[in-house]
């Protein structure tokens, strides 16, 4: 269980009705801002306190990861230079009725700020360069006392259960249903192609074949038997232009699990074939699934076509903030 | 390595230039054909003899097992009784230029003949009621050397090298985009329950949440974190009714792996929680993706509903002839 602090004051209204919280991958010059970053550490259960107007408004608890979405229609023109595809984490919000102002109580909170990324300045107004932040527990604690005895409860309990988490994430299985069909309705791709490119999402097709020619097995579990293996993107389809959805060198062949694992960032591979679990990665689950978990596993080389699409890949796609990537 | 022989007459040049074996899954009048379910035994790699206008006429190689798939098209009228979903196994085709009649060799095969499906007469003629079969070692052996030293050479190897196997069926993933295409272009849903047919087909969306009224972990696999289970169908979303497509007591929560075991017929559950495997499965490829192969595994109960959906699954999914299951 970790403390966020988010800093919603545009988009606090949309955020809390819609249940999510959306951020950028990239600042609008290109450049990572470790607020967005701290969005691929956030793990369902998760308690995240909202600020906004100089006010803290509401309490959620995380239901998701972060994955992949895109900018949420409903913001219309604000953050309209962002990219259009972010991070997303689903969130059940719980709106405050009582008027807590930090400021008001920097006696009490200023010794427990911490040294970097802080939600707050000393003097008690909130950081304007900040979206998304870690909450030391004993601020988090002391904000959670100020909400209310519900939420000091919940921010002390040892897990938050949810029934409802639900981490599948409708919102990507809708985006690539409508990428699908732009495919589908584009009069400049020829028949063949708008297949390949279909049957490219379900790993199969032309760019299965493709991936066959590099690939012959589950690079984690050993599992060499076609029928089991998927032809997994590096680069996810959804991401990927055309050709990048077509490129054999953009595959790897992995067991379902294994492809979900790398698909939704819980897994990835460093250029000199080093697996890497991403810290929000639930140990046990993943030894179920047939990863190994103690120990480094080498699963061999790549070549110099593969290594720049992994690198898409633990850029983009691994829940891990790049600050702290090795 | 298994040996099969093919009864195509009506169907054999359509089978051999499209790549395929294709039968239903019962006789028009609803009863079960021993030669039809000898198709869910099938394995990639198996050989196979066509037969048709009293020559044997073509080997193949199968490379797939068998999966669902619409009656081809290119059938036109010909078994226009047949259920529009049978079974399908791709093979590759090899026609033979030499005529081999087996009619005339049958003082050398006659004592190689079973008992019990023999695609031969006695006197030579072949069988009429059958369509695919499988042929004991010596007799398959026997009719090899027949066709020549390349088939007599094949058929005593150990196991059939075929680069391309590709058990993955382009054709089911078409027929269910054909499904999603007709569900989102019917004026007689709405919106609301169009998208949570589409979102079914991925175990998203409404049809998910129901299943997690009733399933909370992977019955095989034991893992009980939502973000790594999917809400998979007993009878398969493309075979179901709209009603079925979001019944939560057809579905069951499954880590991915053994969700693409489930749907493709490797593994099902019999009424009493006993898990099945397929003769067909590779059990060392089972293991590695988490399914446990030495010993019963007891899944628990099933209510009376997922019972009766999980009949369907034994009785049109698992790659088992029925004559054999118990």
């Amino acid at each position: 269980l970790r403390f966020w602090w988010v800093n919603q004051n545009q988009t606090y209204r949309q955020e809390v009705a819609g249940g999510y919280l959306w951020s950028p991958k990239l600042r609008s010059n290109g450049t990572r801002n470790p607020f967005y970053e701290f969005m691929r550490e956030v793990s369902p259960g998760d308690l995240v306190l909202s600020f906004a107007d100089t006010r803290l408004r509401a309490f959620g608890i995380a239901r998701s990861h972060a994955y992949e979405a895109p900018k949420p229609l409903e913001f219309g023109t604000v953050g309209r230079n962002w990219d259009a595809i972010g991070w997303r984490v689903d969130v059940r919000y719980h709106e405050i009725p009582t008027v807590v102002r930090p400021v008001e109580w920097m006696e009490l909170l200023r010794p427990l700020l911490p040294a970097r990324y802080s939600p707050l300045l000393p003097d008690g107004r909130g950081s304007q360069s900040i979206y998304l932040t870690e909450l030391p527990r004993p601020l988090a604690f002391a904000l959670a006392d100020l909400l209310g005895p519900e939420v000091a409860a919940l921010a002390r309990s040892e897990s938050i259960a949810e029934p409802e988490l639900e981490a599948q994430n409708p919102e990507l299985v809708l985006w690539e249903e409508h990428l699908r069909q732009r495919i589908e309705s584009d009069a400049t791709l020829t028949d063949t192609d708008r297949q390949a490119l279909v049957l490219a999402r379900r790993g199969q097709g032309l760019f299965r074949q493709r991936v066959q020619q590099l690939e012959s097995r589950c690079r984690v579990t050993g599992v060499d038997r076609p029928e089991h293996l998927r032809a997994s993107h590096c680069k996810p389809w959804r991401d990927a232009t055309h050709d990048e959805r077509l490129d054999g060198e953009n595959g790897l062949l992995l067991t379902p699990s294994i492809d979900h694992l790398f698909d939704r960032g819980f897994i990835t591979f460093r250029p000199d074939g080093r697996l890497l679990l991403s810290p929000v990665a639930h140990r046990p689950s993943l030894h179920r699934m047939g990863v190994p978990v103690d120990g480094d596993l080498d699963v061999g080389n790549f070549s110099a076509g593969q290594r720049r699409f992994l690198e898409f890949h633990r850029d983009k796609v691994f829940l891990q903030a790049q600050a702290r990537a090795s």
